[in-house]
């Protein structure tokens, strides 16, 4: 009797460890693919910036030189790229709210593993987690680089339209598109 | 150029609500293998502590009609299954942390499955929860009843004990096996 219940316990405890295993493959997997999905996300939310940026220089210095049609073409260009832009930090943070997820899993899928006996599962689910976030971590910082431009783009451009409307208080009174100067 | 950015999007969703499955597949797997675990195991510890009370009442039954041989034969059978007691309640505990991470686990990929749009996989590991959550309720009833009649049996035995030894300090002083009145 005591060496069949001692089969039993190993068995149960066998069962266990291979089952928190899978847990850990499932969640390497589910990881991986929204680390690659979230890190996509950011590069082409990063470009939508850039591409509006560029846009938006490009205007600046020829504001005043335009006549309304080409003023008013150049502008809805730019309009469509900051719904781009809109659009791509949406799906960015919907994305990150996904990989959030894979990482509590992760994280919990690790302890478990090690908790089950299954320390190679732990340790490989553990590698992983570092990965996923130094690969995250590092579009992030192009990231906070790009939002810190955007925002310096922003001001200068301010500033450039307040002395251009000045300007033209004092010459002519021309109208600075409205849609354009709206705050988004 | 926008019918292949759509095309990237939807493979991005496809890929996680998959691997999110994936993950809810496997932690239906952990938390049925670790509810089917912790049910037998906390089945062996009531019958462990049945057969200890069973044992415990024979032995008062029969207090003060052994020779002292039959005595030490009948508590040192009942001194083993103390042991198994003890033995079967650390496996229990020791698998009831495992399904603990099991069913922590189980929601974190409910959830994850559901932001990840897979929600028949949430939905089915919200079922297998509920499934698993009622089995264990229903033993651990089982073990709350066992643990009261444990109780009252060991204040019975105390009491029918006490009786015993005070009518030996009146008739013959005879001692009672110190090991078996040894609280654990």
């Amino acid at each position: 009797v005591p060496f069949s219940q001692q089969t039993e316990g190993l068995t149960y405890e066998t069962l266990i460890r291979r089952a928190s295993s899978l847990v850990t493959d499932s969640t390497n997997t589910f990881l991986s693919q929204t680390t690659l999905a979230l890190v996509d996300s950011i590069a082409e939310y990063i470009k939508a910036m850039h591409t509006l940026m560029a846009l938006q220089q490009r205007y600046m210095t020829s504001v005043g030189k335009l006549n309304p049609a080409e003023e008013d073409s150049v502008w809805q260009v730019i309009i469509h790229q900051r719904e781009q832009v809109k659009d791509r930090r949406d799906e960015y943070k919907r994305l990150e709210s996904n990989w959030m997820n894979a990482i509590h899993l992760s994280e919990l899928a690790a302890e478990a593993a090690y908790n089950a006996g299954a320390d190679h599962a732990s340790v490989t689910a553990q590698t992983n987690l570092q990965v996923a976030q130094a690969q995250v971590e590092q579009v992030r910082l192009q990231l906070l680089e790009t939002e810190k431009k955007m925002a310096e783009t922003k001001a200068e451009e301010m500033q450039r339209m307040a002395q251009f409307a000045s300007r033209n208080v004092e010459e002519e009174e021309e109208d600075i598109p409205e849609a354009y100067l709206r705050e988004d």
